[in-house]
C-alpha cells in the first residue's frame, strides 16, 4: 500500500542524509553562523539572482510566518491574505498570538488579486474612522497556494505594484515554492519570485528536507535585527548547521528544482488519469497536489490500496480527496494508481 | 585544534544518524503522531518512572520554555526564576513576547531556594496592592543550572513542597538534564526529577541529538490542549518523526545517560587538571561545563591550541572561561588539554 | 441645527453632574474600593436580580471587551462573534493585540444564531487537524447589536444553551444595553440578561454617563483575579469613584432605564416618520438607532438642518444614514425632524 | 480625621467641575476630535513651549505607559528603567502583556543615571550573543520619581544626550509632573521637560483632574498613527471631550502649576515638622510626597487622628509612612498635623 496523503511522509532525500553523515563530526559555530549556512545562503542568492538579499534559516512554516510577520508589522497593523491562507486557517492563531489580526480577503482558487488588495487599502485609508480599525500593513500570498494553484506572472506583477504603490511589503510563503516554479504552465523563474516581492521563503520540509525554511529578504532594510526575531520566536537552532547543510545540498546543482519537477510530473500523470475518466477536480492546478472529487464508493475502493486524504466534503455523495507527490514518490506507485483508476473508475 | 566552546559543536551521535538512515523511507503520519514518537514517549515514561505522564517533542529550548510557560500561566501571572535563568537573560524576551513577566530572584551559583520562592509568594499575596503587581504563577528552575551546578535532592524536595503549598507548578528546564543526573555527587535519579516537579523537559540538542527537547507533564492536567500550544508556538514539525526517532534512540538501553556520563567524566578530568594547578573556578560544579578563572596570558596560550569561550570578565586581569564536553569530545582532546595545563600553567 | 450623529455627543445626564458635585470633596479609597462603587455594584445586582454576581467598573467598551476576553480565554482559543461585531471591526484589533483570534461568523442583521455557534464548535472539535486551528473558547454577542437589532428571548436562550452544552462562556456586550431592554417588542427583562449569559456589561458612556461600563460576572468563578486584569489592561482608575458615582446614580430608581426608554420612544417617532414616507431601512430595529436609506439629494436636504451620519453606501444613488437618540435629545429636535420629513420627502 | 494617604482621594478641582457643568450640553464630535481637546493641546504646546508637538489625551498612567511603549518599541526591544519604576513594579505587567521586557536598572532614590543607560547599551551592543538578549530600545524615567525625588537639569541633559547618541527615545512619565516642576530647588522649567525628551506626559489624575493624562510627542515622527494605538489600548473615550475640558481648564492661566505649587508648599511644611523633631526620611525630596520613618507607636498615635499610608518596612521597629498633599488638602489639616507632631513626637 502506497501513501499519497502528504508530501512529508518520509525523511529526507538521500543527498541530504549523505551530507549529514559526511559533516557530522565537523565542529562549527552554533546558531546559524557556520560555513554551511553561509554557503547555503550564497547558493540561494545565486539561484534566485538576488545578490544583495539577506538569507536566514528557520525551522518550519508556521514559525517562519509568525516571525516574518512579527518583524514587519507595527502593533496596529494586520496582514492581508486569502481567506484560505495558511496563516488564517491552519496555524492555531500564531499571527494573532503575536498580536496581529489576519485581514482575510475572499479567495478565488486560493488566490487574491491586486484589485482586492488595492480595494482594502483604499477602503481603510479613506475611512473617517480608520483609527478604529486594523491598518493593513503587509500582504501575504502563498506560492503555490494551499490549493496547489499558482499566481501568473501578471498577477504577481500586479500584486507587487500595488504593494509598492501603498508602500507595504509583499511576503510570499513558499513552503512548496519548487513545486510552483516547476509546474506545467508556470512562466515564472526563481529570479522573478525574488524580484516581485520583498521577502519570501524557500520551503524545505515539503521538498526533500527533514525540516527547514529559508527566508530571503530581497529588501534588506526589512531584515534589520531579524536574528533577534528568530531567537525570540524559537527558531534559532543551537545546531543551525542542520538547516545550512540541507539547503546547501538542495541548492546544489539544481537538486531542489529537479526533485520538485519530478514530483510535479508524477502529479500530472495522476491528474491525467482522473481527467480521462471525466472526474472533476476541486480546483484546476498543475503542482504536486491533486484534488479529484470522488464518490464515497470510489474513495472506499481506492482506500483499500492507496493512502488518501479526504480534503473537503463537496456534497452528500462527493468528497474532494488530496493526492500529493514528492521527491520520495516511487514511479511504480503512480503507475499502480493509474492502473487502478483506469480499471475501476 | 580541538574546540571546547560548547556542547553543540557537532551533529549527532552515530546511533541517531544510523536510525535516521534506517527509517528514512518509512511512511508515517506527520505532526508527532507517528510510531517513533509513541515509542520515544513510552521509553521516557519508563526511564523516568512516570507511567501516566504526557510527553511531547519540541524543537529547541527557547521555544520549549516559551510554549510551556504560555500554557501554564494566566495573563496576569509571571514566572519566578533565578536572575541568571535562561528565560531571563538569553531568550530575547520570548517569555515577555508571550505576554508574561519574568520575576527574577537573586541567584546563588545559578540556583534559587524554596525560602526565596516562599518569600516572594507571601510578599505578593499579603500585599494590599497585589492587584497592581504581577502574580507569581509558576516556578522555573534549570537542572543543571546555566552555571552547571545542580540542585540537591533536599533543595528540590523543598522547592516542590513550596510549590505544592501555594498550588503553583514547578517547571524544570532540563536542556542538559543528563549531565546533571550523571554528575559526581548527584543523588537524584531520573524518577526523582519526574516526582519532584509538574513538568520538565529532557534536552536533546546538547546531549547528542541534532535538535529536540522532550517535554514531560507528570501532572497531566497541565498538558490539556498542549498540542495546540506547540503548533501555535511554531514547534510542531510536519516531520515530527525526526524528533521521535532521536529520542527513541537516546532512550534506548540508557544511551542518553551513557553519553552524559562519559562527558561528565571528561569534564571532571579537565576540572582536576586546573585544580591541581591551584586555578580557581567561577563556580564549583560537577557537570559537563567547567569555568576556570584564567589570566589573560593563560587564555592567550590556551587559545593557540584549543577553542575556548570567554564567559565572564572577573576583574581586569582575569576572565572565567567555559570548557564544555559532550558525547562528541574525543578522549585524546581531553588528554591533550590535561598535558597542556600541566606543562604550561 | 440639531445633531443626531451619535449617542455620545453631550456630557452626562444632570443627575450625574449633580452627584459629582455633591461628592466632590469626599475622601475615599482609590482603585474602585470606595463606597460608591460598592453601592453601585449592589444596585446592579439588585436590578439585574443576580445577588451573587461580581461587578467591576471599567472605562470604555473596547477596553472592557479586551479585558474580559483576555480573562476568559486561554492562548490557543478565540472568540466566536458576528462578522459585524464591534470586536471584529471597530476596536483596532484590541483582541488580537491581546493574543486572540476573533472567529467571525456571518451575521444576519448583526446577529448570530445558536445553530451557527454549534456548527462552529462541532466543526472544530470533530476536525482531525483541530490542533492546527484556533479553538473556539467563548461566544460574544452585542445586545443590542451594532445595527440596533435585538436578540429575542428564544434566540438568547438558545445561545445560552449551546454555550452550556459546550461549556464555554457567553459574553454579552451591553454598551447600549438599556436601549435594547426598553425597545418596543423586547420581551427580555434585566434579570433575563443576567440569567442567560456568564458575563455581560451595562454600558454607561452611551447611556448618560461621561464614561464607564459595568461588567457583571454572573458566573463568579470566571471573575477570579479580575482586578489584576483591569489593572493590566489600563482600566483601573485611581479615582475609581468616578465610575461608582455614575452607576450609583444611573441605577437609582430606574434612571438608567427611564433615559433609555425616552430615547427609544423618540427613535420610534423618527422611524415612523420615515416609514410613513415609504422610505426603506437598512435594517428593521426598535432601539435608539435608526438607519433609513436615503437618496443623495435627501441627505443633502437633511444635512442643511440636521447633523446626520452616513453609515453605509447601499448603491450609487442611496446611502443608509444613522440617526441616534439619547438621554440628551430634546423632544423639539425630533419634532422638527418629523416636520422636515413630512414636508420634504 | 483628615486623610493624607494619596493625592487622589477627592474628585476634581472646582474649576474643572464648573467647566464640565458649563459645557455639558454642547454637542461635539467624539474620540478626541472636539474643540476642547484642540484648545487643551494648544495650551499644552504653549505652556511647554513646543509648538510642533503632537498632543494626545489618555485615561490613566498604566494605560499611557503601555500605549506609548507599545508604539515606540519593536518586538525584540525592551525599555530601560529604574528598578523602582512604576512600569516595573506597579502596573501588573502591562508592558510585558504588550510583549516587551522591562530592563530594570538599580535605582538611587528612584533615579537612574546616564552612565547606567550608556553602560547597558554598550554592554548589549558589544555582546557577541546580543541577539539572544532583549535589545534596549528606549529609556523610561519618572519625573518626579515614585519616591518623589526629581532629576536635576544636568541629570536630565545627560540622559537626553545618551539617548540621542544611541538613537533611542527618552520617555518621561509625568504622572505628577507639576509637583516636580514646582518643587523647591527644581531648576527645570516646563519647556526644559519638552526639550529634554522625545515624549512625556502631563499627569492629570493626581493633579486635580478626575482622570486623564496628556501625552506630548516633541518628536512628532514617533507619534505616527498614535491614535490607532490609543484605540487599540482602550484609551480612546467616545466622549473624549471629558479629557479635553479638564486639560483646557488646568492649562488655563497656570492653574495646573498653582495647584501643584500649593501642594508642594504644604508638603514642605509637613517635612519641616518632622525634621524639627529629628525624624529621618526614607528619601530626601521636595515634592508633594513625604516619607518620614516612624516607630510603630508613632504610627499608632498618628493614625488615631490622621489617615496615613504605611509605605515600606524599614526594620522591626520602624516603617516609612507616606503623606501626600494635593490641590484638595486643606491648610487647616496641615496645621493640625504640624501641631500634632510638635506636641506628640
Amino acid at each position: 500500500m502506497f501513501h499519497f496523503e502528504s508530501d512529508y511522509l518520509e525523511g529526507c532525500c538521500p543527498q541530504i542524509l549523505e551530507a549529514l553523515r559526511q559533516t557530522n563530526l565537523e565542529q562549527t559555530l552554533g546558531y546559524g553562523e557556520d560555513p554551511h549556512c553561509a554557503t547555503a545562503a550564497d547558493r540561494i542568492r545565486y539561484v534566485f539572482d538576488c545578490p544583495d538579499a539577506d538569507v536566514h534559516f528557520l525551522v518550519g512554516g508556521t514559525q517562519t510566518n509568525a516571525t516574518v510577520i512579527s518583524a514587519l508589522l507595527r502593533p496596529h497593523q494586520g496582514v492581508l491574505c486569502a481567506e484560505s491562507g495558511h496563516i488564517n486557517v491552519h496555524e492555531t492563531g500564531a499571527v494573532e498570538h503575536g498580536g496581529h489580526k489576519v485581514l482575510a480577503l475572499p479567495a478565488t482558487d486560493g488566490k487574491i488579486s491586486a484589485a482586492q488588495v488595492r480595494g482594502a487599502l483604499q477602503a481603510h485609508h479613506s475611512d473617517f474612522s480608520r483609527e478604529h480599525m486594523v491598518q493593513p500593513g503587509m500582504v501575504y500570498v502563498s506560492f503555490p497556494t494551499e490549493l496547489g494553484t499558482i499566481y501568473t506572472r501578471q498577477e504577481l506583477e500586479d500584486l507587487h505594484a500595488v504593494c509598492r504603490e501603498w508602500e507595504i511589503p509583499l511576503f510570499i510563503d513558499g513552503a512548496r515554492l519548487g513545486y510552483g516554479l516547476e509546474a506545467s504552465g508556470c512562466k515564472l523563474l526563481p529570479k522573478d519570485i525574488a524580484r516581485l516581492c520583498d521577502v519570501f521563503y524557500v520551503g524545505g520540509t515539503k521538498q526533500g528536507a527533514l525540516l527547514g525554511e529559508a527566508v530571503v529578504f530581497t529588501d534588506r532594510g526589512l531584515a534589520e535585527d531579524f536574528r533577534y526575531y528568530i531567537k525570540q520566536n524559537g527558531g534559532m537552532l543551537a545546531k543551525g548547521r542542520l538547516l545550512g547543510i540541507q539547503f546547501e545540498t538542495l541548492m546544489n546543482e539544481g537538486l531542489y528544482f529537479q526533485l520538485a519537477r519530478r514530483a510535479d510530473r508524477l502529479a500530472d500523470r495522476i491528474r491525467e488519469a482522473f481527467r480521462c475518466k471525466g472526474i472533476p477536480f476541486l480546483v484546476e492546478n498543475t503542482t504536486n497536489q491533486v484534488f479529484p472529487i470522488l464518490t464515497t464508493s470510489q474513495i472506499a475502493a481506492l482506500s483499500a490500496e492507496f493512502g488518501v486524504e479526504p480534503w473537503q466534503i463537496v456534497d452528500e455523495a462527493h468528497t474532494a480527496v488530496r493526492f500529493c507527490t514528492s521527491w520520495a514518490t516511487p514511479e511504480r506507485a503512480v503507475s499502480a494508481l493509474e492502473t487502478f483508476i483506469k480499471q475501476n473508475f
